[in-house]
This record gives C-alpha cells, sequence and structure tokens, in this order.
C-alpha cells in the first residue's frame, strides 16, 4: 500500500518524500516502486539526490522511464549523467524520440535550446479553426498539455503562433492566419535562459516558441520551467553575494566545508590586508589605545553602507533596471547618499567617541574618517559591481568579501592617519 | 507620431520608456497620449513612479481607462490611492465592475483575493465539450485571454476545472464533468501572496480558482502575475539581507538617504557594543600593540561565515527547504562545517600570525579565538534565522546586522581574553 500511496502523488510531492528520507530508506522507496517510479520526480530534487538515485538505477529502467517524460524532463535528467551512460540509454530509445533529446543535448547549458520541450502543435496557416481542431481531437501524439499552437511553414520556418483561447471563440470556418499573432517573442535556441526568462516576464507569455539559426521551430519553452529559472538565478544572485557557491541542502559537510573554503580564503587574504594597514600605525595606538577600541566602528558602519548599496546596485542590474543610460544618475544618487548619511553619523559619532574619551578632537577626528569611509563605501558599492559588470563578470559576486575589503582598508586606514596627524603621533 | 508610435508599444515598453524619461518628460508624454495613454503600463512602473502619473491623471480619466484593464490591474492601480479617490472613481464605474474591484480591495494587501482577477470563464458540469466551445463562439465577454474553463454549481461553488487544451482534444458530445480535473489546488482568497506562488511553483500551474471562505468562485490568479510575485518576494528577501527597506531605483536622494539610515543606526549600535568590548581589554592592547593590528581579522572571518550560514538558512527557510523534520540535521552540518573551517583557518592564520610578529604563542592564541569564533558564526548564522522564523519574524532582516554581531563581539571578547590570559597581561 505503501507503492500504491506513493504512485498516486504528484512528482513533486514524491519529491519531497525522497528529500525527506535518509539514503537508505530512499534507495529501499525507489526499488520498491521499480518501474512504477515516476523519473519526472527526479527534476525536482536536489542536484546530488538525483545523482545519488540515477547512480542505481540500471540504464535500461531509466531508459523506459524516460520514454514517458516530457522531452525537456528527460534532458535535464540524462544531461548530467556520464557520456557513456548518455549514450547507450539513448541508444535503447526510438529513433525520434533520441534525435530530439540529442539536439537539445547539443545546445549548451543554461540555454533556451536545452530548456526547451521538443513536443508541441504545429499546423500550416491554410487550415481552418474546425480542421485544426478535428486535428487536435484524432491525434493521439499531442504533449501532455500545451497553452499555444504553432504556425509553420513547408520548411518548418515559424510563421505565428495562435492561443488556445483564440481557437476556442472562433468559428470554425475562419483560416487560422487569419487569427494567429505574429510571434515577435520566437527564443532563438541558443539564448541564454536568465534572457529568455526576461522575455517572458515582460510580455507575460505563458510559453515560447524556440527557433534554431535558420528560423525553424525546434521546441517551445514553457512558463513553469521559465519559474524554475527564475527561482534559480534569483538563489544564485543571493548566494553568491552571500559568499556560497552553488551548494544544496543536501550536500555533505565535506562538499559544504570545501565549497565555502574559498571564499573565506579569499576574505583571509582581504582581512590580512587590512591588518597590515593598521600595522602601520602600531606606535600610534601604542601612544592612544582608544584609537583601537573605536577604529572597527569606521570600518564597520563602511562595510554596512557599501552592503546596502552594493545590493541594490546587483539587483538593478540582474532585473536590467540599470542601463547606460541611468548609471550616471544611479552614480550620483549613491554618492549623495553616501554623503548625507556620512556627515548625519560623523556628527552621532563624533559626540558619542567626544564625550565617551572626555577628548573632542578624538571626536573630530572619527568624524572625518566616518565621512569619507561612508563616500568610499558609496563608491565601491556602486562601481565595483557595474565595473565586473562592464567586463562581462557577474557582479554578484561583488558581495562581502571584496566591497568591504575597500571599507576595511579606507576605513582603518582614514581614522588613524587623521589621528596620526590630529595629535602629531608617531 | 509620437503619439501613435507609443501608442503601438506593449504595455511593459512603454512602462520602461516612461521609467527612462525624467518627470517633466513623463508628464508631457502622458499628456499627449491622453486618453490614449494604457494605464496596464503603470503596473510595471516603479511604486514612486505610479503614484506620481495618478496624481496628475484627472479622476475621471483615470474612472474611464480603468474599465479597459483587467480587474487586477485596475486594483493594482487603485489600491495605492487616497480613499477619497478610490470612491469617486469608483463610483464612476458600471455597477458589477464596481462590486469586482471592491472585494478585492476589501481582501488584505498581499493576498491571492487582492491579486486575482475577476474576469473568468466558468460553466455547469453538465454542458458538453460542444456547447462549451459554442457559448465561448457567442459571448462577447471572455476575458482577454485564459488557459482554463472553471466548473461551478449553480451556488458558484467550484466543482472543478478543464484545461483548454483538454477540451480542444475532445469529441463535441462528451460531458465537461468527464473530462474535468478536481480542483485540488484552488487557492483561498485569504491565502498569502507568497504561499500561493509555492503552490503554482510546486504543482506547475498556469492559473488558479481563488475562492471565498465560502468555498465560492471569486476570481482566478494567473502565472503572469505570479511571476511578478516571486520576484518581488525574492527581491524582498535580497534587500532586507542587504539592509535596505523596499526603496526602488526611482527613489530621490533623501528618500533613500533615510531608508538606510535606520538600518546603518542599528549597526551603528551593534558596533559601539563591539567596541565596549574591545575597551574592556585596553590595558592589554597597550601593553601589546599586534592585538589591535590582529583583531579585526578573527571577527571578519567570523563575520564572513556567519554570513554564507545566514544566507544558506535564509533561503531555504523561503523556499521551503527547512522544516521541523530537518531542522536537527542543518543545524548539526551548518556546526560542523563551522568546526572544519574554524580548524583549518586557525591554522592558517596561527601559523602566519606567529611568523609574522615572531611570536608562537600569539599564533596560538589567534588560533583558539579563531575556532571558536568560526563555531559561533556557525550557530549565530543558522540559530537566528531558525528562531524569528519560529517566532514568525522574516528571518531576512537576520541580516548581516544582527549576526555579524555576534561574530564581532565573540571574536574581539575571545580574541583579547585569550590573549590577556595566555600573556597574564593586565
Ligand atoms: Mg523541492
Ligand atoms: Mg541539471
Ligand atoms: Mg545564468
Ligand atoms: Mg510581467
Ligand atoms: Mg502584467
Ligand atoms: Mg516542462
Ligand atoms: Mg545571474
Ligand atoms: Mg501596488
Ligand atoms: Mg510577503
Ligand atoms: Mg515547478
Ligand atoms: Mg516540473
Ligand atoms: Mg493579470
Ligand atoms: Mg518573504
Amino acid at each position: 500500500t505503501l507503492k500504491r500511496d506513493a504512485g498516486e502523488l504528484h512528482e513533486s510531492e514524491l519529491a519531497d518524500l525522497i528529500e525527506a528520507l535518509i539514503p537508505d530508506q530512499r534507495r529501499a522507496l525507489v526499488e520498491l516502486l521499480g518501474s512504477d517510479f515516476d523519473l519526472a520526480a527526479l527534476t525536482e530534487v536536489d542536484e546530488a539526490i538525483r545523482l545519488e538515485i540515477v547512480g542505481y538505477l540500471p540504464n535500461d529502467q531509466i531508459a523506459q522511464a524516460v520514454q514517458e517524460l516530457d522531452s525537456d524532463d528527460a534532458v535535464y535528467i540524462l544531461e548530467d549523467l556520464e557520456e557513456e551512460d548518455q549514450d547507450e540509454i539513448l541508444s535503447q530509445l526510438p529513433f525520434t524520440e533520441r534525435i530530439r533529446l540529442r539536439r537539445s543535448l547539443d545546445y549548451p547549458e543554461e540555454t533556451a535550446g536545452r530548456r526547451m520541450q521538443s513536443e508541441f502543435v504545429a499546423v500550416p496557416p491554410f487550415w481552418t479553426v474546425g480542421q485544426t481542431i478535428d486535428y487536435m481531437r484524432e491525434d493521439k501524439d499531442l504533449p501532455d498539455s500545451f497553452s499555444q499552437v504553432f504556425v509553420i511553414d513547408p520548411t518548418f520556418r515559424l510563421v505565428g503562433a495562435v492561443n488556445l483561447d483564440q481557437i476556442l471563440r472562433t468559428q470554425r470556418g475562419t483560416k487560422i492566419e487569419e487569427v494567429m499573432h505574429e510571434t515577435r517573442h520566437a527564443i532563438p535556441a541558443t539564448m541564454d535562459q536568465e534572457e529568455a526568462a526576461q522575455v517572458f516576464e515582460q510580455y507575460d507569455l505563458l510559453s515560447a516558441a524556440v527557433v534554431d539559426e535558420n528560423e525553424r521551430l525546434v521546441g517551445v519553452l514553457t512558463i513553469d520551467d521559465v519559474v524554475d529559472v527564475i527561482q534559480q538565478e534569483a538563489e544564485e544572485d543571493i548566494k553568491r553575494m552571500g559568499g556560497v557557491g552553488d551548494e544544496e541542502l543536501s550536500d555533505s559537510v565535506m562538499e559544504t566545508a570545501r565549497s565555502r573554503f574559498l571564499w573565506l580564503l579569499i576574505n583571509l587574504g582581504t582581512a590580512v590586508l587590512a591588518s597590515l594597514v593598521i600595522g602601520l600605525f602600531d606606535a600610534t595606538i601604542e601612544q592612544m589605545v582608544a584609537l583601537a577600541v573605536l577604529m572597527p566602528i569606521v570600518a564597520s558602519m563602511g562595510g554596512n553602507a557599501a552592503t546596502q548599496t552594493m545590493t541594490v546596485a546587483v539587483r538593478a542590474l540582474a532585473t536590467r533596471d540599470i542601463d547606460i543610460y541611468n548609471a550616471g544618475r544611479v552614480i550620483r544618487r549613491e554618492t549623495m547618499v553616501g554623503m548625507l548619511n556620512g556627515v548625519l553619523f560623523a556628527a552621532i559619532i563624533g559626540l558619542v567617541a567626544g564625550l565617551w574619551f572626555d577628548n573632542l578632537g578624538l571626536g573630530a577626528v572619527i568624524a572625518m574618517a566616518m565621512v569619507v569611509n561612508m563616500l568610499a563605501a558609496a563608491l565601491a558599492g556602486i562601481l565595483i559591481p557595474l565595473l565586473l559588470d562592464r567586463v562581462g563578470a557577474d557582479p554578484a559576486i561583488a558581495s562581502g568579501v571584496f566591497v568591504t575589503t575597500v571599507t576595511d582598508v579606507v576605513g582603518f586606514f582614514a581614522f588613524l592617519s587623521f589621528a596620526a596627524w590630529w595629535f602629531s603621533l608617531r
């Protein structure tokens, strides 16, 4: 009965169940289900778990099960396999199925061609609405679900598309070409998935035709998979800004520790750099220990202000809200905001420090350093992401690590050198 | 001709154009377009710009234009208006339109009821597929686009739904109740939009019925609007983690500075707290200035490690990948990762500091402090978000500010107190 219950679950519920189990139970469940195991569930689990399960599923069971899947889900599972396993599985598939999957797998990762589904409905422009409906009633080979019908010429070149609601509200005698809309939003198969997702968002699409370099229809990209892309890209940005690689919750302790090690190592380098700056002023600190007590405040405020600016900049770049037309305006705005908050917090901390150590000169010194560092924070926060984007790198890697190096170094240097000069210490 | 060109743009393209202009040009464009101005574009611009434009559009022009919109877009524009403007506009609308918009506006913000569209197609279960198609061909009052037909009983209670592709592939004589699926995923109107979005993601929906407390169909939530919700929620999380409120790129310098001020003020408080901890050890630092040089390293490494853990935790909570079943496992994993990286970096920094200052004791002290702080980082990074979530707060506000307070305080305290003890300074 567990077998029957599990068989009745939606693929994503089965996926959640699989993720909740420990590896041994997982294997037992998969083996219990046998050929009833719906491989679609594998598209909804963490990559580590997917690899674990396909690792012990026999290739001929995969070949059998993959035929039940939409081609995009089949590709999603096959793409992570070893090349020889891929070949063995593909060789057991019927000809058309094999060609379709092979074509998707030949497009680079993270492109529309790799994410598309090769099953779609296409009719010629001279058919009537009635003919189209009759065809759909009779053909047993339609995709499991679809939301538009594509219109193609005899060479498979895309000429338009009709949404299903449009077909349903039109009289049988009307020609398809009279109700179709030109597909202005056909997606080239080589387009990056993130760019394709932006087209979907902008034009509120449910599905879009994917065309090859000759404008020939090769597949369809559907909104449910685009939603996954959007999630995945947002996730990627958040993780990069937080200094974590593409780890998943199911990764082991060793994998996790290793993937975070590199970021921490970079941070160690930048922290040592900040220490070297402090080291330049050891004689100054020796004469006035209050400097050591206060200096982290300047650095910390700068770090947070820079993180704020950077967060806004990275998001705006990801959603294409910053472009060459308004970059200048955004830089000016961030600089002004940095100045304004810099002056405000300089006044606050100057007063606090002056009273705390009963030394108004010290208050003046920390206030000056605060203004300088808040300005540096604004500039680093906006310019570093813009620069990374300009050179083609992902602005999200301008994470805490890089931007806060600037504010640490500038913060410590400004504060300690102002102090050395003001009190003529050294 | 500008008027004609702008009139032909897709609403989202018009929105991009509006956002690119300066306020004066914007106003000129809106006035030039006059009654040709497609209010749907306002659903795609920043809130500040939307408020600016509806501010000078006369109420009767809004009332006129709002009737051309889907009800969800109309609500999106009306919800931000002053109550008296809302009332004046609603009073100029036809009765059914007014009732529909009023009902949506009566549901709380960020609920499915507020986001739903009140236009939908619904038929009784005993109709045949043929009758349904004929009805759609004749009725001139259908929604602009739709992807499923709902099935209701005479009291408007929802009994099922049929996707359009299912209708198209079925013979005319078949009864709707034979091809419909039970709508297991009907969304209560009071459900939070984020939760509704999760249902869409999990079950790959294109649209979903929204029902009131009596299970009566009141509207439909569509995937294009859910995509906007997903974007908006991801954006919110990223911004909160980065310590920025819900500012937008079009906000003025003053608004931006003010919205960031609060976060920075909290950070100032926590930075001063860290300084107080350092202040406890001023005598120790006076005797060994190297401590002042090295102490930011311990704090900075802890801060970054905590940010990594926190990022993963906040994301996993947002996507519901952490629940009570695996929270224990995740906490254990993070602790182990913290230990492992703590020991590794303790060895590295211990060696570096020992050689740099030619003092192996100092190396041992910083190594011990590093292990302690990396462990504190792991615990703070995972426990603070989990706790915030448990008490119903948004875990994303466990941003840099709060979590790094812990690592600053623990880092400085551990390092300086170990040093004071080891070297018996003081
Ligand atoms: Mg999942
Ligand atoms: Mg994959
Ligand atoms: Mg990408
Ligand atoms: Mg959209
Ligand atoms: Mg829209
Ligand atoms: Mg799919
Ligand atoms: Mg990206
Ligand atoms: Mg709104
Ligand atoms: Mg929310
Ligand atoms: Mg999904
Ligand atoms: Mg899916
Ligand atoms: Mg809508
Ligand atoms: Mg949220």
